[in-house]
C-alpha cells in the first residue's frame, strides 16, 4: 500500500506563517465557496468528557474548490492555564480528498484565534459603513486582542472605545490599540454604544451586554462570541431591527447569537443571511448608512480548514 | 507554550504489532469498560462528501480507564483499489486527555480490520458453546479472511464451511483455514446453516442471506456486515427467536442488524444485551446449548481507540 509522508506543523510554525492578511483572505474565500455551495461544513461534536472537565469534539468539513477535507479536533481544557498550556486546545487534521489518505496536521491554538478575527474582519469589510472611524469592543480576553489587530487593517480607525467587566483587562487592548496607532478610552457601555461606528463584542455571556436602545443607527455589530447553546452577548430585539448575517444559517439559528431571537420567534432562519452570498453578490448586504447590521459570528471548520490549507501552502 | 512530540505510527509498523491476540485482549476489555461506563463512545459522523464517491467521517470517544481520548477519521474511498491503494482508509488520532494535545497517529487500516475480528472473536469467547467444532462464514471479501483467524483460536473449531455469493471468491477462505490445519468446503446456505455451530457474517448485504428455518438451535451467529442503516444480512426472526447480543445497543437499534428487527416491531432496544455485561458478569449471557445467540456488531469507535492505545504501548 502506498503511503504518503505526513507533515507537521507545530503551534511556532503556524503562529509565524499566519497573520491578519492571510487569514482575512482564507476567510473571505471560503465563505464565499460555502455560499456558492463548493464548500460544506459536516455535523459539529462537541462533548463533555466527564474528565478534567474538557470539552471535546470536532469541526469539519470539505471544499471542493481548493480540494480541503479534514478536521479539526479539539476542545477547552479549563485548568490547561494552571500548567502553562493555553486552555484552549485544537489540531488540525487535513486528508487527501482523493484518496481519504491524511497528509498534514497543524497545530490549531493560534489558527483558531486568527480564523475567528478573521471572520470578524470580513463581516467590517462587507458589512460596515465605509466611514467608521470608532471602533468599539465589549470583552478583553485573549481573543479580544485578536479581534482588534483583525479589524483595524479593515476601515480608517481612529479610535478605539472598549469596556470589560473587570476594567483592568483593558490594558492589553489599550496597548494593542497603540501599537496600531490608534487612540484608546475606557467606557461605559452607554458611551460605547454612542460613539462607536463598528462594535465587537468577544465575550463567553450567558445575558445581553448591550440593548437595543444603546445601539445608533448605522452601527455593525460583529458578535464573535456565541457558539454555544445558552450564550448570549447582545439583546435580541437588536437583531430584530437589524440585517442580521452570518457564517452559517442554520448554526446561528441553534447556538449562535441569533438562537435567543429565534426561539422568541423574532427572527427566523430565512432572515439570516450568510456573508458569503454578501461577498459573491448574490446577497444584498448594508443597503443604507442608516442600517444596523449584524454579523453573528459562529465558527465553522471549513475555516479552521481553510486557514490551515493556507499554513500549509505558505510552509511548501 | 509546552508541546510534547507527536508519534506517527505508518501502516506498516501498526500491521506488525497488531496480531489477533492483541487485538482481542484490547477488545474485550473495552468493551467491558463501556459497560462498567468507565468508556464512552461519542456521535459518529459519516457524509457523503460529494467528491471521489467518498465517504468520510468520525468515530471517536473515551475511556477513562486507560486515560485513551480520540478520533478515528476517515471513510470508504471507493475508486482507491484502481491505484493500488486500500478503500478503506482510516486514521487515528490519540490525545492526551490531561491537556487536550494529539500525542499519537496511527495508520488504522490494518486496525480497522483487527478490531473487527477481535470484536467477533470475543463473541464467540463469551457465547459461543464451548463444543463448537464447525464454523462457519458467509461472504468471502478482504474481511472475511481476519474473521477466520480471530474466530479461529475461541474454540476448538475442525472445520470451516462457506458460502458466498460467487464461489470463486473462497479460495482466500480455504487457503487461510488449510493454514489454520482446519477442514475447508464450500456449501450452500441450507447445508452452512445445518452443520454450522459458529456462523460469521461478513458482508456488504441489503437483504437477508439466512432466513429462520436455516438457523439450528444452539447456534451462535456472529453478524458483522450491518454498521448503516439500509444493510441486512439476516431474516430479522431469526433475532425474535434469540438471545441478541451487540457493541453498542442504541447503535444496533438503529443502525446494526437488529434495525430490521426493531423497525418491524418485533424487538426493542432493551432486548439488546451489550455484551460487555456479559464479559463483566453483570449479564447473562448463554443459558442453554440449545440457545441461538446473535452478536450484532456495529462497530464502535473505542474499539478502534483501544487497539491504536495498545500498538502505542507496545511500540514504546
Amino acid at each position: 500500500m502506498g503511503t504518503q509522508p505526513i507533515q507537521f506543523i507545530d503551534e511556532a510554525t503556524a503562529r509565524s506563517i499566519v497573520d491578519e492578511a492571510v487569514a482575512f483572505e482564507a476567510i473571505e474565500r471560503v465563505f464565499a465557496g460555502m455560499a456558492k455551495g463548493d464548500a460544506r461544513n459536516f455535523p459539529v461534536v462537541r462533548e463533555a468528557i466527564d474528565y478534567a472537565d474538557a470539552l471535546y469534539g470536532f469541526k469539519s468539513g470539505i471544499d471542493k474548490s481548493s480540494l480541503t477535507l479534514g478536521v479539526k479536533a479539539g476542545g477547552y481544557w479549563p485548568h490547561n492555564a494552571d500548567h502553562g498550556l493555553t486552555n484552549h486546545q485544537s489540531t488540525i487534521i487535513l486528508f487527501d480528498p482523493d484518496t481519504g489518505q491524511p497528509t498534514d496536521l497543524v497545530s490549531g491554538n493560534h489558527l483558531t484565534a486568527m480564523r475567528t478575527g478573521g471572520a470578524c474582519a470580513v463581516s467590517i469589510r462587507h458589512l460596515a459603513r465605509s466611514n467608521a472611524r470608532t471602533l468599539g469592543i465589549v470583552g478583553a480576553g485573549h481573543q479580544s486582542a485578536f479581534q482588534l489587530r483583525a479589524a483595524a487593517a479593515q476601515r480608517d480607525f481612529e479610535r478605539v472605545v472598549a469596556w470589560n467587566i473587570a476594567p483592568d483587562g483593558l490594558d492589553r487592548l489599550a496597548a494593542v490599540a497603540h501599537e496600531l496607532g490608534l487612540e484608546f478610552e475606557s467606557v461605559t457601555r452607554d458611551e460605547l454604544g454612542q460613539t462607536a461606528d463598528v462594535i465587537i463584542t468577544i465575550t463567553s455571556c450567558n445575558e445581553p451586554l448591550l440593548d437595543a436602545s444603546q445601539i445608533r443607527p448605522g452601527t455593525h455589530l460583529a458578535c464573535m462570541g456565541t457558539d454555544t447553546a445558552g450564550k448570549q452577548e447582545i439583546d435580541h430585539r437588536i437583531l430584530t431591527n437589524a440585517r442580521v448575517f452570518t457564517d452559517e444559517p442554520a448554526q446561528a439559528a441553534t447556538l449562535g447569537e441569533c438562537q435567543h431571537a429565534v426561539a422568541a420567534g423574532a427572527l427566523t432562519v430565512d432572515d439570516i443571511t450568510a456573508v458569503g452570498g454578501v461577498i459573491t453578490g448574490d446577497s444584498p448586504g448594508r443597503a443604507t448608512d442608516a442600517d444596523i447590521t449584524v454579523f453573528d459570528g459562529t465558527g465553522v471548520g471549513l475555516q479552521d480548514l481553510a486557514v490551515a490549507r493556507r499554513v500549509v501552502d505558505l510552509a511548501a
